[in-house]
């Protein structure tokens, strides 16, 4: 299976960065391989083969393209493949032709940036750092300003005293120090005067250096939260069940789900349990065992909505049988995702009311 | 009563478990008892003979099920059964095999675990970790990038000159202190560019340690409103007034609703106080005494809801008799509550009306 | 006026607690007063004796009440009471009687507390532990767990070679110190295989001590949010522009405004701005100077309406002739607020059009 | 163009300011310029010459008004001109009259505050604090409690083996910086008692500290938000295609809006690529390269809306031919911004129609 492989593929290459990585990072310190030099050397000469065969091959399928040369430079020069360079040819340049180890080290590390492709998280910080950057400019100016202003303080009270802030820049160590909540302790004032007003730093530091913390906390979670969506959006488009909703609806409902992935064998719900969310299968089967019996659920079928319409426990245990993508809607949500969609809710309510009656041919049947 | 004898073998339980790992942390400090280490060791020994009594106890009532062996089996590998056992059985092979005594040590810290049983914290801070693995490993992520980089930054401007700074995995300790703004100081960039490096270092882990925590934090604090939701809402099942609402009405109502428990013969509103909220009793009673004298609420009945509707100070002061459990609801609420549910807001005004009359014959009858 | 000297003697009594308080922790300074020891001494006895003569005179207004007795019990051990109590009785009691100067050290510095009475700080933060005393038990508990741990996995490392993390006590130190990111360097790891444990801690203490806090920040926040929403709400019923609407359309309304006071003399607004809000005037008067000349607006009016309805800048400067009380309207509320309640945004268009008309006659009338 | 021109003196003050602020921090290190004192020297009074002339500038603008003395006197006395002056005329009076060369240093830093009429950071945190004044206020008493209680209870636990704890001023300094997670480490209680409690402190300080800083985060977030709010809401009016919209209506809208700029030759989306948000275009022209070829969109027209109605892969490649301002609408929030006009509906389905008709004439035509 080519997914199946293309996982394999990936471990190789991140284990490969990795262990590079590692070795360029352990190899300033002196003698550190000890008897075992040798064997790290040709691990690592390993691992930059496969480094600098991934680049080649990825270059020869960029030029597998319509236009051969403009399909290389769009690779050659987008940031993945500006990323996979950097990993490999400085480190073969410089064994070539004997550039001074410095190299060598300075661009092992810069490699772990090959890593990036299979995270989405250098993309997501670049979005938010992005659409934050006013308040984040803002705030770097209010820093700058507590900076300056608190170290010439400190330098007026402490400067004949204090080795540390015998000049402004040397002062503005500490203020950084201290503002950053870092507190190193090689730079301390020393005169009463000098830590009531270091303590009054202190103090300012915690609420004015939360400020880009927060900003960017909030953007980062933001940003999360859009992504989130949008992939819940084409997933539920993708469910039979809400085919019937126009588009504008699809973005009511996707933005009351949530994605869940779950292994094979993995119980989603146990009987007797107190439920709070129901379940639309996107992919994958699960089997649902009860008093009557045990059926399988296959992709665009939904379970566990018993519970929020009759609120009485589980009534059925439910397993995944193969690896599944679910959207799981909350209790709290419920509502308001029925209120939206009568229709749907009437759905719900048939199915309800015909897995009830199977359950329990005399009481509701 | 039973629920009283639960809580006694809780707390016995508890404070075995506290007593033991305690002990085991102090007996680390070489002569720490002095004359009282023969009664010490005593204590420890009755406390790991409760603590093996209630696994076996537990073992049995697990065995007791229809299928012993299976009832057993899942008990023994379920978490809180390893929890169990790690507690108990490593310390008595200790003694018996003659094992060194910091297995002993080991696992009586381990044994600590034990108390998880009886806090939901663990179980929370696991689904927490779950939902939010994606965004805790974008965020791992870029601290691992950071820490490369700037140690190796570091390294390169003072490998010379300062000894903490001399490869890269020394200088990445120097990074991890720092962008976790510890500031240990006992490494330190020392020249000028070094420091304003590391200025620039420290300004940055600000923001980007921020990171991780904000996701914690804020999954954590998402994972507790969920959990609150769902018990309000079981709790407001429970209640008759709210009986005559759908499931999907209900979930409205939980949503709007705060659980609030008091002790017996605390006062809840105090006449001629404002008033800002009503409350449902779920369990309990309570004594209201105002002007029309005093009478008694029980499980169902509501009271404070005047103050809602009228805008006027509270008319009677309310003290619980019993232990209680109450639904608070928010003026800010109210409107939103009572217009989802028409026919309650006439109940409730209908009570309101009554209440008054009895109160002032005079001026509302 | 009795609020003007309700304002001095509370300044008065402010100024002699934290006189009383400073003074105390100064003293444990050896010689700190110099030859000013003897007025310092008699300052300190005149702060005295005003807290002594507000804890007399408070206790003779609460042995005013109907039931002497009662009503001075009622005082002496309400917190408040017993605040004024400790700032002042073991003091005097420890002069009359010999006590040690240390009684009268931690007493001085408890009478601290008498503070209490000017800030609703303690009050909002004891609610706050009340209602998140769950989810601070659950964090406390994970604390707890990393403590003990983390300083078992330093103490199996290090326990040899370094003195500070000779036993899981010693260790346990460590461990809080780097978990609570405080870092003092007093201990720190020093082999490698610690400092990469170390540097893990270091990291997991950024995500598990942020909870608390960020448990204990929401639920101040939502504290004084909800203390906010009461008071405007009560403001709100006090307006007579809003006494047609209903409690309920009040407690809508209340959730929108935001209570803003300003001095005598302020300049609220000038011709010619851009205006994103408008105003009720709660108490105060303003006077409002456009094209059509000046005019005084009292309690129960609004103004800015017109830029919130038309889209264009100010047309007046608008200044306080008062001090005044005014609740604010965002333009981003401004179309929930009106959609609540039709008649009030005729009203409002009505003022806005006559005004209109009064400031350009021939463009609008 | 003036705006060019406009910018460019902007950069050409802002580089004089704060090179004369940098100049001014250096030269307290002693002999930092070296052989290049004498030019630095030049370069720091031409920043002063341009200082200065600006100064003189805006005074000369100011008394060009009606009234010449009056709007002298507003500039000199209204914050950005008592900056300007600060930068300028101490610094000058200090070299006429021969005052010591700490009033320069002092007043050379204090002069970057001049660079505050380029920031709104300023204004921003001096809107946020009036804003938070209560709360701040509340946290900072609670604060100054706890520094008071701890530092009382670690002197009389460490006062007589720690000189660092001799008495309760000095245990506040440790005090504080254990609470603001500062941990310089000058000061480190010693006794196995004082360990105990300092841990406990240290995790106060977690909590009780990261309120003003949440506080201060919360509010500034909210500050930015209602500023991009109204900056949106001023866009939004100005857009023809809104300008059926009524006041309220364009209130509604701008809160669902967020303004993006983009460069000019910037790829806005691409064919293909899966679409989550539609744009307005408020200045600017943008390219649209699709099926149909090649057409120029300018402002007041939008874009990206089939992606929204039908849920399929963008169909054109739009980029910007010149500087654009846009607004943008997610998905997310397209359903409620369509709910609330459904004429804009219409106009936006029929522009998507006629679109599609134009790009497959058989499919839809």
């Amino acid at each position: 299976m080519a997914p199946r492989r293309a996982r394999f593929y990936r471990m190789i290459l991140t284990s490969a960065i990795l262990l590079f990585t590692a070795r360029t990072a352990l190899d300033t310190l002196p003698a550190v391989w000890g008897d075992a030099d040798g064997s790290v050397r040709i691990l690592a000469r390993l691992c930059l083969m496969l480094l600098a065969g991934d680049y080649a091959l990825r270059g020869m399928v960029a030029a597998a393209a319509e236009r051969p040369w403009s399909g290389l430079a769009a690779y050659a020069f987008s940031p993945y493949g500006v990323f996979d360079c950097i990993a490999v040819i400085p480190v073969l340049a410089g064994a070539l032709f004997g550039w001074p180890s410095d190299v060598e080290t300075a661009f092992g590390i810069l490699g772990f940036l090959k890593l990036a492709r299979y995270s989405p998280a250098l993309e997501t910080l670049g979005a938010v750092l992005l659409a934050e950057v006013r308040p984040l400019a803002s705030s770097l100016f209010i820093m700058a300003l507590l900076v300056l202003f608190t170290s010439a303080l400190l330098y007026f009270v402490e400067r004949d005293i204090n080795p540390g802030m015998a000049s402004i820049p040397q002062a503005m160590w500490w203020s950084v120090v201290t503002l950053a909540t870092l507190g190193y302790g090689d730079v301390v004032p020393i005169s009463p005067l000098g830590k009531v007003l270091g303590a009054g730093v202190g103090i300012l530091g915690l609420g004015m250096f939360a400020l880009p913390a927060s900003i960017l906390a909030s953007g980062f979670t933001e940003e999360m939260r859009r992504q989130n969506f949008v992939s819940t959006w084409h997933l539920v488009a993708k469910v039979p069940f809400f085919a019937r909703l126009q588009a504008t609806e699809i973005a009511q409902v996707a933005a009351l789900l949530k994605v869940q992935r779950v292994m094979r064998g993995e119980t989603l719900m146990r009987s007797g349990d107190d439920g709070d969310s129901m379940y639309f299968l996107v992919s994958g089967q699960v089997e649902v065992t009860g008093r009557a019996g045990a059926f399988v659920l296959k992709a665009g079928d939904f379970f566990g909505e018993i519970a929020l319409l009759e609120s009485r426990p589980r009534m059925a245990t439910v397993r995944a049988v193969t690896r599944c993508q679910l959207l799981v809607l909350d209790a709290r949500d419920f509502h308001q995702f029925t209120a939206h969609s009568p229709e749907i809710l009437a759905t719900i309510r048939e199915t309800a009311q015909s897995r009830l009656s199977a359950a329990d041919p005399g009481e509701n049947g």
